[in-house]
């Protein structure tokens, strides 16, 4: 199969599996990039330690395929402690029924934006594929990635932001449609309302850009791929629909939670981060307010709801997990994640493909 | 062209012109009739009198094609003196910037469910198809309208409002994806994060129900008509690509408004009559709230703002105008509704027709 986006990127298959930090490492992009899609390493929240470890797995056993790591481009926010102890007051009633002491949690690192000391870690493993959540790093920052051949790849959720991206220079954009499970990849905007659903921000984005697009957000089976390119796509990223694949890390609960009725009624929330990402509602996000919370901005909340996580993932339940998941689970299954892209594949229409000599 | 929901309809296409209360009436729908689609008359803010006239030119005009008359029927809420007055205390400002006497308001009927009465005036018009916002009318209304030989069709925005409506016995199910313009049709839920984007709501109520489906939200081309069917619609309901066409009644402002940059953000709002609609952010929208607001219950929101627009758009603004629109209004084009009709139906895949004897 030979289309623009599998000359662009090299790869077999014009599918790109979803980085999803938390539930997924290097084994779960392995299999993917083995199918002839393209692997991606969620890199944001790993320490330099596990990121040059993660990045040595892929880069020797990807076997010249091309493959993906991706980062954050945040700018990460000026801690607030008004703001952080009144949340953790808010949260007071959550911590007693757990029996955790709120004065032991230590504010986390959360997740780090792509750095010049990333960089130096990322460079001897020349990536051939770089993506970006959250806009893009600096300029020059964004040279030295450019500098090792890597192609590069971001996240749109607006026109707007579709035709920053290209004003940068990047190789594709990524048109996040507001079905996608996770984190919104919006960074020109705050505004929720700006955010449209796939079959309305898809074809707007392949109208204003001259880039390939790649489709977010609904993509999970060979139906939804076949409906991304009718809309004009190079190319689909699909995350929830490898959740349940034996190669992903997702814990059981998340396993549990997207194979339940549950996983028909998915929403934005800050809980879990600060930042709005869809995830299956929950008790917390029910309790709490999905959206209507103070919780610190994005990626400092991720400190005060960890440990009743922890706690409540030890009995069994998700109340407080992030059960990140698209529009769409439907159609997870426990299947490997070859399976599941050998199924994408299948409905990227013939019309696409040049036959490779 | 004939597809499973040509047969059930009796139409020539698979393509269901939406009703838009406000914007068209007999004009747009029999022109679409016409060219073969189902023309829709929105009946909801018509008077007896006008529905009466508005339903003898359909029954007059359509030269035996199918069309189609659509109703509300929600819950009329219990007026609320004290919100009506505190919503009205809140737009004092905007009252005196345009020299209007808050006390000369009326309190406007709003729009009314389909009821008997409604039904005495139909009845002698036999509709070939009658649609339903907002649920369905009583079992008993509903006994009625089958009995004049309608088929019924009624909108989706939740896999359990499919479940609930093909369990009353509806012969199609549209369902309308968070993309669409106007009123979301939710009636089982008032929680805006149940509504889906078209990507994940249509092949889920496709998978739940043995019914044929119509995508709604988003249908705005051929691509994105192909990419329904893609996703296993057995037809689609456009109705932003009709806003711009010379048989329908759109105003200039809105007409202005829909080929501007400003249609490019639209968003949920309360604000124009109460229930959640879809249409592009204007001052209104910015300055009051589009959703964090106390304006009160649908229909009621009606009364407060009307004589606000109507002040504004004397003075040629669209400021505190409902300017329905859908997620992507990119393509609507001022030319007559057949050439908009046949333009969404080149996208039928020829696989889903077989000829006609």
């Amino acid at each position: 199969m030979t289309t623009p986006l599998t000359q662009l990127l090299g790869t077999a298959l014009p599918i790109v599996q979803a980085p999803m930090a938390g539930v997924q490492g290097s084994a779960l992009a392995l299999a993917v990039c083995q199918a002839g899609g393209l692997g991606s390493l969620p890199a944001a929240a790993l320490s330099p330690d596990a990121l040059r470890t993660e990045l040595g797995l892929m880069a020797a056993q990807s076997q010249g395929r091309p493959w993906n790591v991706n980062f954050f481009a945040h700018v990460p926010p000026v801690p607030d402690a008004a703001r952080e102890a009144a949340w953790r007051a808010s949260l007071a009633p959550c911590y007693a029924e757990h029996g955790i002491d709120p004065a032991g949690i230590a504010a986390s690192p959360g997740r780090s934006p792509f750095s010049d000391a990333v960089a130096d870690v990322v460079e001897a493993f020349r990536p051939p594929v770089v993506s970006f959540h959250f806009g893009l790093p600096s300029p020059a920052l964004l040279a030295r990635v450019r500098a090792w051949g890597a192609k590069v790849l971001s996240s749109a959720t607006t026109v707007e932001e579709a035709l920053w991206l290209q004003a940068q220079g990047v190789d594709a954009i990524i048109a996040q449609g507001l079905e996608a499970g996770g984190h919104r990849g919006f960074f020109l905007t705050r505004d929720l309302s700006t955010q449209m659903g796939t079959f309305a921000l898809l074809p707007q984005i392949v109208q204003a850009v001259k880039l390939p697009v790649i489709a977010a957000g609904g993509i999970v089976d060979a139906p939804s791929v076949a409906a991304a390119f009718a809309l004009g796509a190079a190319g689909v990223q699909a995350g929830t629909a490898y959740l349940l694949c034996p190669e992903a890390t997702t814990s059981a609960v998340h396993r549990a939670a997207l194979q339940s009725e549950a996983a028909r009624h998915t929403a934005l929330t800050t809980l879990f981060t600060g930042g709005a990402a869809r995830g299956i509602v929950n008790r917390a996000m029910r309790e709490l307010g999905a959206l209507d919370n103070q919780a610190p901005a994005f990626p400092l909340a991720t400190s005060a709801i960890a440990p009743l996580r922890a706690a409540a993932e030890r009995a069994g339940s998700g109340d407080f997990t992030p059960l990140w998941s698209g529009q769409n689970a439907s159609m997870c299954h426990a299947v490997p994640a070859a399976e599941v892209t050998r199924s994408l594949a299948a409905g990227v229409p013939a019309s696409m493909c040049s036959n490779a000599a």
